[in-house]
């Protein structure tokens, strides 16, 4: 009796958040038929169960299928039945979205979902997030992460007026640029200039400015989405150069009037490099972002704020 | 017989970039086996089929499950050993990732992969892409999108010195900010801003220039992710408010000297409005990042670059 079998196992999903409505007819069919506690007659429970799900303030429901006690495996169509019957239940109640985190391990309910309407949200390690706008309209869930950080940094030597730059090895034209990479989740921007400058060439700096910010949609290997490359203006805390070889061709100091001038680099570092020059001729205020931490509103952990630096006047 | 129809239709996957490889003991196998192509033989085919795949310049291989002829109906277990075979393969060519994108029809796949060391690198829509690292040490491959995008615009009239703020509806302190909200993917942060404001207020504005950038991670909100939230400088076009009531508790043209002192507010909107106010007294160009468009260097795609305004004479 595999639906008899079924209908057991979910038994232990039908609680939870619709525990204390009495007005849930799925609910309390299932209770009757849960006192009277024999096998057979569970048979008839299908189509009764509801998955259990934690509702949100804006009227969406999260069900965490690695938290409700779902059978390791479950088969497609059991959890197509469950997750429809469900549904029925939460559209009558007039939730506006579902959302669905499923392990890995149970990604065949991701298959069994997409049948209902449902579609992947976004995807980490080891589980993944499906979404279904039930509400009015178009869908007005938020979206996932579009961006991919890239950083690099320009190192000033502010004493011979030169800036550390590279080749890459893997690039077909051999153009002069800042080191720099993709930050790491949960790294701070001037946290992965100084990392990736330390990587590529063995240089230690010290964030002190942001300069510019470039964004590029269908960015090249962004994975379809959009990138956000930003350019620090770094000290140098040691001189010495030991390039990596796997990803750098070159690495120099060299002249920033060369560098704002030469052929052999991208439109990007001509740019920057007229800025740096300006700044060394004129101060670097002329051309920097300065960096304030500041506690979070409602979280109180710290964030970092850019802006250009207001006169000591204006100043907080 | 099932596992002999299952050889059948696994035989079409291995083609492709095996093909012309002579020391592929795996191809040399199959192909024995298909100039026979008796249907009772194919049923010692197993453990001999390999996945077809793109090789990339990095040494990864790419396997789209949408395109390789794989069976709908497949069983985890029978993909769980074609992959097995597989990566035996991979390994031996001294390939160093894997990368699955699978189908959300197929999801079973991405729980066979999990038992084989694959986890999630990003999911979106109706796929999802694993990876696995099979080189030396830490895995090199680059992550997703770290990032999402928040875009506010202030709406400064220079008329009167007055700018647009908004009550957010759905917080528990009511505090004076600037309209915002999240960048739609592929949308250039002027547009957001520009987008937003009117959304929320129903004022028609333009994008003047990028005030300030603040970076916060495990942000409430961008489900474990990080936030980058950027405020522009926009000029109205229209004056008259209508805004969302649905978002919106008040809106209305406020004093920039009243929104630099009062406490209604958040610590990031008082900053920005005496940014504001130096910029009406002294002139924006001592308060703005610029945009300009520049065509990108590999793709010629335009992208957008912000930074200080260079003196004129040092533009391009």
């Amino acid at each position: 009796m595999p639906s008899c079998t079924f209908a057991l196992k979910i038994l232990p999903l039908v609680t939870g958040r619709f525990g204390s409505r009495a007005s849930c007819p799925a609910l309390a069919a299932v209770r009757a038929l849960s006192c009277t506690a024999a096998r057979c007659q569970l048979h008839n429970v299908k189509g009764t169960g509801a998955l259990t799900g934690k509702v949100d303030r804006f009227g969406g429901v999260t069900v965490n299928l690695a938290e409700i006690g779902l059978p390791a495996d479950i088969s497609e169509k059991s959890f197509s039945t469950l997750l429809q019957d469900s549904l029925l239940q939460w559209k009558a109640d007039g939730k506006v979205a579902v959302w669905l985190r499923v392990p890995i391990s149970l990604s065949r309910c991701a298959a069994a979902a997409s049948t209902h309407g449902f579609t992947f949200h976004h995807a980490k390690h080891d589980h993944a997030v499906l979404a279904l706008w039930l509400g009015e309209g178009e869908s007005r869930l938020p979206g996932f992460a579009t961006h991919q950080i890239g950083v690099a940094g320009a190192v000033v030597d502010e004493s011979n007026g030169k800036v550390l730059v590279v080749q890459d090895k893997n690039k077909t034209k051999n153009a002069w640029k800042f080191p720099g990479g993709l930050s790491d989740p949960g790294e701070n921007i001037g946290a992965t200039a100084v990392r990736e400058v330390y990587e590529e060439t063995g240089v230690r700096s010290e964030f002190r400015s942001l300069l510019s910010i470039r964004q590029q949609h269908n960015h090249p290997g962004a994975f379809g989405m959009s990138d956000m490359y930003i350019i620090c203006r770094l000290s140098p805390v040691t001189y010495d150069i030991n390039f990596c070889t796997q990803e750098c061709l070159r690495c120099e100091w060299l002249d920033l009037t060369e560098l704002a001038k030469t052929n052999e680099t991208t439109p990007i570092t001509t740019r920057i490099a007229r800025l740096l020059l300006h700044g060394l001729e004129r101060g670097f205020q002329h051309v920097d972002l300065t960096m304030e931490e500041l506690p979070a509103v409602y979280s109180g952990m710290f964030y970092q704020l850019y802006h250009r630096q207001l006169p000591p006047t204006l100043k907080p």
